[in-house]
């Protein structure tokens, strides 16, 4: 995934006033105006980290003319505790407005990058892909989805718009697998494909054979899904198979062992610790810009 | 902390366009128009509830002519596991639509709840007040400082705008402690406390001596902060102190034995996790409106 | 496609200030205040009837209190020249004010749905669908891509997010059809279908070889596009094809013959007629709310 | 007319976040990042050319670094089928993200001022001018109207604060075109002209009777027209009489001979062909900055 | 004038903001939550109200479901000192919460209003019109004006699109009076009118020549007036005259009677002193709704 | 206070739609486009300058490109009358464009300088300070209060958000001032004082045992206060405390010798004359870039 830095722009503008609200009294008091200033990054502890151009838009948000921010690493790095991994120099009261912003924006990112390169290791060498869910943070659903390719997995639906997948829910309402897939297939366009959600051999039957691409089985042992998995690609070698509900860091791998193509995994951005980081501003005695 | 009703259904409309995109394809394709329906939702766990009124905007914003949530909870009780704590009843694509960004905000708010509540627990019966810090979710900082009042917490700074807090940053710039607290003094209006971060028994004297309201003990260790709190009491019984910096719950208690006003936790906003809750959604037989 | 009510009034109302701007000055001049009055829409020619629903639109954002709209046509009847199709009470101002932004919808909207009608008729009976393009005016896509359903015809792409096709300028930039195929499959969600445009038989194989699940066959005669087909159904029976370029309401159907499941008509939203349709207004003497 | 760039570059911003979405996911996967390559743009039939600052914002608006558009063209040119008449160097994906918009804007206005270039030729040498009317695409008026002056034609109102135009509606709700007239004469700013729609002799003489500056004589022949010129000249020779209603390129210039100001075409804007233009991107071996 | 309530509530939206900020603590602290509660709105000195809609649209847009505004008065009414001329009942907290921006207009607005109908007062009886200027409060251009014409006056343009005013920078920059006007009748639409400003009789004379509609004459005595005027209307009986600079209530009258159309006053709106009224507000124990 | 531009540029590109509408049809008209030109400030009057910066802003939001404001003056200095304190060079459609928004601004910010000036030299040698109210134009609150600044001034609340003041409304609401007073000090944040407005002896009394930290005494005689201030004094002897209430030129200073800190007066900011302030373009021969 490509940031897209228009909108990106935008919402951190919104940030940033969500913080600053009125202006950065501490700072205006305390603080002469056009003190230059160099704030460095670190890690506080072992992280993949992400966020720098997220960081970097922040303070240029503030300043469109200070300096570039100053750096040797890529999203997606793994930085160790105790390194400097970035070095903004500016105005002391763009940087200090800009501080906190940046580092809630830097932590969350590089958490959900570090928690999803944990996933994404558990499975390797087998064909399952680490995926996440729409259990986003209201707001920062490109942000943080953007941080789970970061980190190596890769995104289901964006949203609503991005996909069929037909759920319980819809299952009941539209009266059964059958009718729900044909209606999916006359009504969405044609390069939509369509997933159903089973959650036993009878369903996973009807929904291969009603034309389904893809199939998520949800809230089973992996050795339940290992023999669905069996089943179904007896039915339709093609069809696609996704596994969710109480993955684990433990589990994970027994479930891409049980032969599925993709593992949903809603803590991925549901319940992110944020990675520690720092950011230590100094006075700059020399000139720069 | 109240709720401003304006502001939150324009960024509920926001995160609402975020997950529904161009529409939700799976709907409009399975789930025939004007289908009434009952959503049902539940807590697989224990946890203190948050976000109802919130939970209400999102399906409100979706239609406002749908009836109210029905629920006799009220944001900051305790829900146990199994509980249904509230329905819902409307049209089965306004409820599939509202689905995920309702959850998404309810468990995340009473995730923050549910852990300020533990931490208000810890304390309980000594002078210490929980608060929260500036470490929230970039976009959602009044709904979580308002969790963290529900589980019983207090709120610090809501923004940059809400207080002075001179931190090391201010301190270094400013030239001294002295300095920075007199400027304050001198430029912001006279309804504002100044706080002073300090990390040992020089810069607390100095704080109070320069006439600091509060002081902000960071990274110290219990003994360490009880210490400095005899201290600064002996200078100014007046003063407010704040401890912050590797709080737990389990060393919390600690800290408010030691004698402090107040003890911060970054992590109430900054690494929460969601609590487990869910939304059945049922074919509606007999008419409702 | 069903509208989504938020977006429409909100772009409505961005619609009626463009026309508005400060106000309505001949009516301010010449209409007494709360004068009563009705509006009469007619058809001055043969026409499928779209946008019912917009223009109401339009005057409840003007006024939400007035009446609704009174009609017994749906989007999608076929209304002839001289038909009042709706009546809509309300003051004066109110409906002069709406009048030219409802009229410049409906007759647009309309005009689509008509046109689009007459190529659904023209290929009635075969497997092709009608389906639109991304040459829609721009801010009007959704509206527009709502009147092509009501006429009938299938929604293509919504937007360069909506689905994967590549085509010659990707083709060209990526190196290759499988390069460009195998990138796709890589990078994009595993509910995307993949569509190539090709305009030779080699580029086809190329395509269906390396898994295009559909084939977009540009600018050939229906002679080739027929020859075309057979090779590919009999490369992957299933894979799904569209012919796009030149076609008419007259060769439309010799497309559909050749076999096709898409046929593509840029002109149904970019070079659209204006269907004829009147506004009358009267005073309204007896009371009416 | 002058474009207002402020505001051209704000709704250039919302046409190409209709487009893009959430991104450009073909050329994501395809293309690789930071692809030089070059676009042009061909005539495909002859056309009076409008829109290319427009077609430069929206590529500056994805990447304001980006080359200007090179031409030697300007709004207004006549253009040869056959000709290239720009060229835009850039990154691969900017072209491939803006190309769409660019030419869907580039095509409807050129199809806008290629058909006002027609009605004016058709009037060549007489004293009529074309105008064109408030029948234009909601969201496009201000680009739609520039399109006609490029092409040669005036604009009347802009929107309906912007002249006061007494039609059939507003004088059967004042009670008769005298007082409408005066009532128009005491309520707007003394720097406002009034017009009034007419249809017969005896309006024609109450209107100029009341001191209507100008007269719109709606849907006549022109020999009707001629005959209501005359008698209005006779009674005051300053007043300005505009046509309108069914006017086509090949009776426009009998109601310019029969002595009219004034001949407005709807079907300017309500009614427009897109002019063929494509756009072809080749990778860029050279540098370019 | 007639206000735009769409817009009006929009802006009255970002004002509350800018008042209430993140919450009003004062309130939330002290007033228990849904305290029912009455406001008086109390003249301290006579004028004329104006903005009684607006103070109404103010709480509405905080309470939607509140009792609307209880008066007998109608903007433009003359309020002795000492009179309640309107009561809001509502929750405390709206009220609180609403006061000052409510104040703040109304305040404001009548101060308009009631300087306005001074120097409308004080050309009674003659042929000459109070009117306003572009010298307005940023953002509050439409309440002024509206401000305006309730006190009796007339509005002078809009905006700078709203009308043709030549004024000497316009003159220079163009070659002289008679290119500038020649370029205007050339350019705008047929429905303006074209107003120039002059300071001798040499320019007005080539200003009416030219074909002026109107004269401004800026910065002259009644005397040096009125010999201008009579030039004037022995070149052009019909040309509309205006007189501006240094217009005082006391000798708005001898420029009134020196023959001119209109007078334009610009401390109208540039410098208001508000008119002195309070708000009381007192808890209501009965029942209301 | 600093000025925060993000805002700034925001806000004033919608001043400056609202004057310029649709275009400046007097100067797109009459004025060659690329016109070069020079405007001239100048002061009419003497005046305390204010808003040099914000109209900068206004020429650079029409024109980035422009080159900066040539001035040796900043904020505060005091111009006399005849003095050109500023020059712009720049395009003369620009100029002409941003005119009328940029001399309101600095008219109105200037002369709300220019009075808070006369205010604090009336008070000078004292310990009070002249503080604003909240009695500001809806829309132009931050701007104003930075023109209090300038002229010398300290701001009071800049919303209901930024602190505690507890008013003779709270004060019945909550049930006396001991219950709000304590209200408030269990409900805000730490780091906020408590205000309390009282008008008498016992009123006082109980908000100081209370435990305010500031007092306002409202619309007392300054003998009155001076007594109040002593038997506040004696309670506590770090009381802030503010008058408020007919304060004037001529008897600022004895409120300030009655020993209060602060002396807050409405009308700089809700009755404030425009200063004169003229704006000359002429046209430049000379290259200038």
């Amino acid at each position: 995934m490509r940031l897209d830095n228009g909108n990106l722009l935008a919402q951190i503008g919104e940030f940033l006033a969500e913080d600053i609200g009125r202006g950065d009294i501490t700072t205006q008091a305390c603080v002469p105006p056009n003190t230059k200033s160099v704030g460095f990054f670190l890690a506080k502890e072992n992280l993949v980290l992400c966020g720098l151009e997220i960081a970097e838009a922040v303070f240029m948000s503030l300043d469109p003319d200070s300096a570039p921010l100053e750096t040797s690493y890529h999203d997606g790095d793994e930085v160790h505790s105790g390194i400097c991994f970035a070095v903004k120099k500016g105005y002391a009261d763009i940087l200090l407005a800009g501080e906190r912003t940046a580092l809630n924006l830097l932590q969350r990112l590089s958490g959900i990058a570090t928690m999803t390169r944990q996933y994404v290791k558990a499975v390797e060498g087998t064909n399952a892909r680490i995926v996440d869910t729409r259990k986003t943070t209201p707001g920062l659903r490109m942000l943080e989805k953007y941080a789970v390719t970061v980190g190596g997995g890769k995104n289901h639906r964006l949203g609503l718009d991005d996909g069929v997948l037909i759920k319980d829910n819809h299952i009941a309402l539209a009266g059964g697998i059958k009718r729900a897939v044909e209606a999916a297939k006359a009504s969405v366009g044609h390069l939509h494909k369509i997933e159903v959600e089973i959650s036993n051999w009878a369903q996973l039957r009807e929904a291969i054979e009603a034309g389904a691409d893809a199939i998520l089985i949800d809230n089973q042992t992996p050795e339940e899904v290992k023999k669905l998995v069996e089943m179904a690609r007896s039915l339709n070698p093609d069809v696609l198979i996704e596994a969710s509900g109480g993955i684990t860091l433990e589990n994970a791998r027994s479930y891409a062992e049980a032969g599925v193509d993709l593992i949903s995994v809603g803590k991925l951005t549901h319940s992110v610790r944020a990675v520690d980081i720092s950011f230590k501003i100094q006075s700059a005695f020399a000139q720069f810009s």
